[in-house]
């Protein structure tokens, strides 16, 4: 199959994958005319011909067609490129989701979903304490779940553990709904001393890459958040953004009622044009740095435990998020 | 100290790191002249007083200033936003470094230096070779040094071996010195099915990242290099080139020529203006993907013999290299 057939190949799937039910000819063409990319009836019928066969989508009788277990785990992998830029588009769809309202601190949040195995969750729970107890975590406030119970839409397998930790971008939701938009710019590995951000030591920009770079971070074991959280002096996960200068007022405002609320703040805040620890910025913004939210799943991994982390995993209800406090003990 | 005085403080111990023995005040105000950065004789004896003081110069009498280690690591560590790009600038500068001679198959190439613990070399030799045999290495050599040894500026530490794999960069110096300028797009994990490349799974641009894609993705334990060598299916590093077309034909002879002096070749490239493994390319470019140079090691990293890997670590002469089938048994 040439290149332009794989194309409307895909965008049919697509399609089906969107709508999430099984969907006829007519729809689907519908659809395709909505997003731009045309295709006659006949010339549908001809891919889905060729999808059937392939195992990629299943007739469901007069319901039209569905996607196959094969042809969402195609759809997944196909076009890599399109993906690039991936982790700063899926950061503003989940914060452009979120309905978190700050006064009566509900509404939902974005959230990462961690797993670990239950026969760790002792050492596990303890560690993560520590992070949350240090303020190098995101907020106060996380879910555990055990075997068979729900997170999102994740069911916990047999003999795991799931946490949802607050996602730094919960932040940008945040400061959307008040109006400020938010850039972001990387993920990076911060020095701490003596309790204090010092300078980035490694960086990952958000534009470049289908991997979330803190993932990368803690999957490469290069985070001491452990430490940090003990001594005062390590490495953790942070992410660099910028916002209009004239709101950078506003946002430290917001900042510390976030942190009232439980949903973990803002660490530092630049001044105009200033650089932010070294990272020069944009004419007419300012610099804004957020702790990582899966830095205390940095420290499970760290201390040896096995983490399986999804970065900007869901979004959940903050009422659901339980006080670190009452959560791990 | 404010922004500014740090920059101009960093200007100073840049211009004693890049010179490598002691300066005085006259030779960095020139160097500093030369580098657009005039500071007066009086400015430059401020701050190394200062730099003295913190212990990041010291005075070797009437020669002047030197770096101290911890100036080193100042340096080593200061404006890590300077540093993105690092990765495409550091590749650009060794190709530029280069004099491999095809012809003769002598001169220098650019090579990964990666280490692991001797107790642990049987295995590690077994791993690496089947890499070779698999020919999803870059190229037929390499060069192994046992404790003691050194390979480029690297003296083996005790308890440990060196290997020194070659650097698929090393393909832009060849090309470079046939007049043909190649861009560094992108590291990433590349799927094998049937012992033929697929698609990229995931991607890492060159030009928003500090860290090597490759390293990343090896200390991640991304990749099935070993399953890819033992049954043709799995997950390999490669990276994504693009150069002019009118030079698509001489790259592939060049290439062809490559693999028979055992410098490593040219896993694909693509035709005018066409996507390459679905990824588009530049009008007036054709994309070319090539090999990891560091393969072998992540195999080693998969089978759970961990090792140290700094992609394009130096230039090494290609005689030094000797072919696999000697080295590893």
């Amino acid at each position: 199959m040439d290149e332009r057939s794989r194309r409307k190949l895909l965008d049919i799937l697509r399609v089906l994958a969107e709508a999430d039910r099984p969907l006829g000819g007519t729809r689907i063409a519908h659809a395709l005319n909505l997003a731009g990319k045309d295709m006659s009836q006949r010339t549908i019928r001809y891919y889905l011909n060729l999808t059937d066969a392939e195992g990629l989508t299943e007739s469901v009788g007069r319901r039209g067609r569905q996607l196959t277990t094969r042809g969402k785990a195609e759809l997944e992998s196909a076009y890599v490129v399109d993906k690039v830029g991936f982790v700063a588009a899926r950061a503003d769809a989940l914060t452009y989701g979120m309905n978190f309202r700050l006064r009566q601190g509900k509404g939902s949040v974005v959230v990462n979903i961690s797993t670990f195995e239950t026969a760790r969750a002792g050492h596990a729970i303890e560690v993560m304490r520590r992070v949350y107890q240090a303020g190098l975590s995101m907020g106060q406030r996380l879910a555990l779940a055990g075997a068979g119970a729900r997170l999102g839409r994740l069911v916990v397998q047999p003999g795991e553990m799931a946490v949802a930790t607050i996602c730094s971008i919960s932040v940008n939701g945040v400061l959307l709904a008040e109006g400020i938009p938010t850039t972001n710019r990387f993920g990076g590995l911060l020095q701490m001393r003596g309790g204090k951000p010092q300078r980035f030591l490694q960086i990952i920009n958000y534009d470049g890459t289908t991997l979330d770079p803190l993932e990368i971070f803690i999957k490469g074991q290069m985070t001491s958040v452990s430490q940090a959280a003990a001594t005062g002096d390590g490495v953790v996960g942070a992410s660099f953004r910028e916002i209009p200068t004239q709101a950078a007022e506003a946002a430290r405002r917001l900042g510390a009622r976030m942190e009232r609320a439980g949903l973990g703040g803002i660490l530092m805040i630049g001044r105009p044009g200033q650089p932010l620890l070294e990272v020069p910025v944009s004419q007419g913004r300012v610099g804004m740095i957020v702790l990582g939210g899966l830095n205390p799943m940095a420290a499970v991994e760290e201390v040896g435990v096995p983490t399986g982390n999804r970065a900007m995993g869901t979004l959940l209800p903050f009422e659901d998020l339980r006080p670190f406090t009452e959560v791990l003990r």
